[in-house]
């Protein structure tokens, strides 16, 4: 299937405007300070993988890409901040004159990623790299926290086919269509959302509803009418009246009385409501008995991975599971809940970290400018452990190398025989892209191959070992004299 | 605020493409057959409030409109389907030059609606009216649920503000924008989507982030700075060291060193983490103490309904509330679950109604092309029933009114001095506009003052009353013959 690879320059919208009126409060303070060129970096982290899972799976770097490289504001934009009342002139010139010019580094998509790693890093001058917060967050928090919950789904599925179904109960538009990107990222074999193959050439797919069934005096003569028209790729909704006393009878009879004497094999049935598990033991033996052991049943009604692995272990036959409301939304947990926080400020070209403190120690910041290294076993090409260094550390491989937990710092572990990898890659060089989106079937295939270098253990459903994200010796060092330092200001009278 | 009536003019996508794959097959399927233009009626509608609530509202219905009215088929579109190789020329040639001439019926947005009465009614070709399905359902499906939530959420503030801040979180970009709009919609003050005020006029706002105050040497630098550039609508974040150590001693030192002697009101001080019942309490004794009895209190972090009420409850001293994600995400239930059904089709100029079973009887669908009427008692102005009827019916307000209950129909209620009104208007006349859209301000006065109309045992959280959604007799009988016609089909084996 071919697809349009710039079809959404039809459809582009300028999303500049897709910020939070903060970021240009604060942009026109920076400027009334005369502080808007001071350089600062940020990074874009989570800090809890969704549904208690081992990990996350990175999605949405194409979109914040394409907003990134077109960051414009227009003639209307500036007007309309203007009537506001209260940005300078001076402000407002320089958005009019905007041009993009900050250094980004990311992780690809499709790759494991976990908590409190640098996904995204942005240096540039402050009123920049502020202002492109909530576009960083919004792209990559939604993509990922989708594709995410369909690596979970399509795991339960345990190699079988897994159908995106939810562009309906999408919350909002691009909702549903990069909802439907990130689904195929995570693992999903195709969408029902048309637009999304169109745009990014994932396959979609669908047959009928029950008002293709309800519109005809008989189910028998709606299944004809199907079979005729589509005699090479049949699959009939079986569940409008009842599965096994009509709908599955008439798709019997009509495969038999229509495909057969034309030499067409039947692809397969849908059940989208009742016990699924009861109902598809049945069908298959009917449909065994009746010599169509080829046909697939394919079952759809509000299923996650929780129902799906439940009546597979109860020996439900099913081949394909369409998945909808609960995948789209990420139902049973909604929200990803990744952050942007300064991380350093450069002061006479030398990089000051910088600390976000919390009484909540989960919540305090890892300081600096970053690098992150995957570290693999040579032997086994299993991922040990991410070791989050500062951006000046090379990692020699021919050493051993000592890895300690972050706050119990005497568990350490001694790692030999290793690879290093560097997970985040440049994305812009002072404002100019310099990366090449993959496509997305190509990043889906990240995605699984690079999920398998993880131990089962970290597959886990529930209570997945923790995958251990480690700080090297020097970032720790300073990340914890920071930690001192605001410590005994705010805690001394005490 | 003057906004830009026009403004998604600019931003204008064809979403024309945004559509279950299965609606494209069956209307291949209807031409193959000879049956594209049968009239066919769909009702779209919900069976059940999130959250346990007793009633939702309305939105999304201006962006359906939009889309309704640009329904069109591009060439590229075109190219792709043929690129499928399962649809015929026939097909092609008809969406190339496609023409929406359907009726359509809508309850307007800000209403309050209920479960099983039609909010959208489409009566037209059977190729056209199912063709719409996938973007009623997301359209009135996402923004009912947000403005559903933050109903929820602005009933529990008692009258405080709440401002949208879920940009960063929401599922996509049109999540962020049009959940902004369904949150004004829902009761919201304001939004920091800075781009919902430019394409919808609703007042957006915002002040700080903590990497404002970390860029800084000091924090009272950083508030120094802030209060010489905002002097006259000065709000200060608290919280990034210690908040009632540093923050709120250093905002008091500003308000007195910098706006004081210049005349100037400080306007608030924020608080984004924390126990916001015991600092809100500390902050107001402190600030009313040094005389700034006027500064508001406003709040942030992981916000929703219960944890508002429950702070509110245990006597916090809060202004306002910054609601982010588990609004703009419905997080605690954020799926909406509208349904689209065909109700009828037309047979020689008679409307023959259908209906679809299901084991499970709330599924049944309410058959036939209907009206909806809003009982409301003439002395009180309050509602006390919504009463379903077919299209035709008219009712008498000069005679006592007879609802029952269509499970239990002994139970049964006479209504006097009451009056009727029609919920559903006519919105496209055979494909023609014939609605003019509010303005998103005026709906959310409607959403208002019609939810004002509810009894308090509707409006209740946990447990509300029940409102009555009736059927008229007639409609009853029509749904009661069918549902024994079908059921003595596929049960009489038994």
């Amino acid at each position: 299937m071919e697809y349009i690879k710039n079809f959404n320059v039809r459809n582009e919208r300028n999303l500049t405007m897709l910020v939070d009126f903060y970021e240009l409060t604060m942009g026109n303070g920076y400027f009334s300070s005369g502080i808007e060129n001071k350089i600062a970096y940020f990074d874009m982290f989570f800090r809890r993988v969704p549904d208690g899972g081992g990990y996350c799976i990175m999605a949405g770097l194409q979109q914040l890409i394409e907003y990134l490289n077109n960051l414009s504001f227009s003639k209307e934009d500036i007007e309309y901040l203007r009537s506001k009342n209260i940005f300078s002139e001076e402000f407002l010139n320089y958005l009019k004159d905007f041009k993009f010019c900050c250094d980004v580094w990311a992780i690809p998509e499709g790759n494991p990623v976990f908590p409190n790693e640098p996904l995204v890093t942005v240096r540039g001058p402050i009123i920049q790299a502020q202002f492109v917060e909530t576009m960083i967050l919004l792209s990559i928090n939604h993509q990922t926290l989708i594709a995410t919950k369909a690596n979970r789904i399509c795991r339960a599925a345990d190699g079988r086919s897994v159908m995106e179904f939810g562009s309906r109960r999408a919350q909002g538009y691009d909702g549903a269509i990069y909802g439907a990107r990130a689904a195929i990222i995570g693992g999903c074999n195709s969408t029902a959302c048309t637009i999304a193959e169109q745009m990014f050439g994932v396959p979609s797919a669908g047959t009928m509803a029950h008002s293709w069934v309800q519109l005809f005096p008989t189910e028998y003569e709606a299944f004809e009418t199907w079979a005729k028209a589509y005699p090479d790729n049949c699959v009939l909704l079986i569940d409008t009246y009842n599965v096994l006393k009509s709908g599955l009878p008439n798709a019997i009879k009509v495969f038999d009385d229509i495909l057969k004497p034309k030499g067409y094999r039947p692809k397969g049935i849908r059940i989208d409501s009742g016990d699924i598990t009861y109902l598809s033991i049945k069908c298959r033996e009917m449909l065994d008995e009746a010599g169509y052991e080829d046909v697939k049943i394919i079952v759809s009604n509000s299923l996650d991975e929780y129902i799906i692995r439940s009546v597979l272990r109860q020996g439900a036959k099913i081949d394909g599971f369409g998945v909808g409301e609960r995948l789209i939304t990420a139902r049973s947990e909604p929200v990803f809940g990744g952050v942007y926080k300064l991380v350093a400020i450069e002061d006479n070209h030398a990089i000051v970290p910088k600390i976000k403190i919390s009484e909540n120690e989960e919540k305090i910041t890892n300081p600096g400018f970053k690098k992150v290294y995957r570290i693999f076993d040579k032997e086994t090409d299993k991922a040990i452990a991410d070791l989050i260094t500062l951006n000046d550390e090379i990692i020699d491989e021919n050493k051993p190398l000592t890895l300690f937990d972050p706050v119990f710092t005497w568990k350490k572990k001694k790692v030999k025989n290793f690879y290093a990898k560097e997970l985040l890659v440049q994305i812009f060089d002072k404002g100019n892209l310099v990366y090449d989106c993959p496509d997305v079937l190509e990043i889906s295939k990240v995605a699984e191959s690079e999920s398998e270098k993880l131990w089962h253990e970290v597959l886990r459903f529930e209570n997945p070992h923790n995958y251990y994200v480690d700080l090297s010796h020097k970032l720790w060092s300073i990340k914890h004299n920071l930690i001192n330092k605001y410590s005994s200001i705010y805690n001394e009278e005490e």
